[in-house]
């Protein structure tokens, strides 16, 4: 089964600071035409921060979802810049702690559909205090919850957050794995 | 803590078929001023369909990240449905199958950040034959994996899909504290 699609033209409608948006005229299997709404976004990078028993969130005020959410520490790659390096930028400006062990937990595409963003999701258990300057436009709280007390948040669907659901998903599922 | 911003004035940038783009002013908390690039999505739902033992996805390539994904079955609201009767027409065109049982696992933000999507993440386990017509610009093939190998091509990083990785965490996370 042919599943690829050709991209035949490309316009860019807006090209910003965090987003670019284009509209791909794209060839289907079948040979008929279509558009495709494609949004452009920066490679990210989200922690999970396990200290002293403690997962460390961050709580800020999204307008897009116009809520507080309760979130891992995460960021955009800045240029040059490797995933690893940002995930211990990103803690150090965030949480205040530099992380000394970061294992990968997977990759992750939140929304392939439309945006090409993609998330590194990365686990940290030991840590140096090294803060960093936060970014000037984000305002931030930082909110420590027991391992045991986010399980049950996270399994009873209080975390909606994304990088946040797919880095304890993939947590739970392996402190499961090795706990049978 | 004061955490929130106010909109000060929005513009729309684009109005698409599945994206609209905007551009908000906003006050942040300490009174200066900031622009949000926000696109707005409609809400939509998947569902970790299982059955006899197997977990089924589909196949589909996604141009925004240049590739074939496995994805758990999904789609958009359409006017006037509720999640749970997108999910059901979702499976039905997808997979070929009405679920009898829906039981949900999670709201999910994919993209607080930037973007309004939401997601209602769905599990199934009980299914009647009666397929309805695919969406005529989708091409999918749908797949069937055993539940444990699901589990391990998940645990290793192999689902990389936002809603497909968010909705097996859900479900291995709560699956494992069943059997422990």
């Amino acid at each position: 089964m042919k599943q690829f699609e050709k991209i035949v033209s490309s316009e860019v409608i807006y090209n910003g600071r965090i987003v670019k948006l284009q509209i791909d005229e794209v060839e289907l299997p079948d040979g008929s035409l279509s558009k495709r709404e494609i949004v452009s976004h920066q490679e990210a990078v989200a922690v999970l921060a396990i200290k002293d028993g403690q997962m460390i969130f961050v709580k800020q005020y999204r307008i897009a979802s116009q809520q507080l959410l309760t979130e891992i520490p995460a960021g955009l790659l800045e240029d040059g810049e490797e995933p690893e390096e940002a995930a211990i930028r990103e803690c150090r400006e965030e949480i205040g702690y530099r992380p000394l062990n970061l294992y990968k937990l997977g990759d992750f595409i939140p929304t392939p559909g439309y945006c090409t963003e993609k998330i590194t999701l990365f686990c940290a258990t030991e840590f140096e205090r090294d803060p960093l300057e936060e970014d000037p436009d984000e305002f931030i709280k930082v909110v420590k919850i027991p391992v045991r007390t986010a399980r049950t948040l996270f399994i009873n669907g209080q975390f909606i957050d994304g990088k946040t659901v797919a880095a304890l998903g993939y947590y739970f599922s392996i402190a499961a794995r090795k706990q049978l």
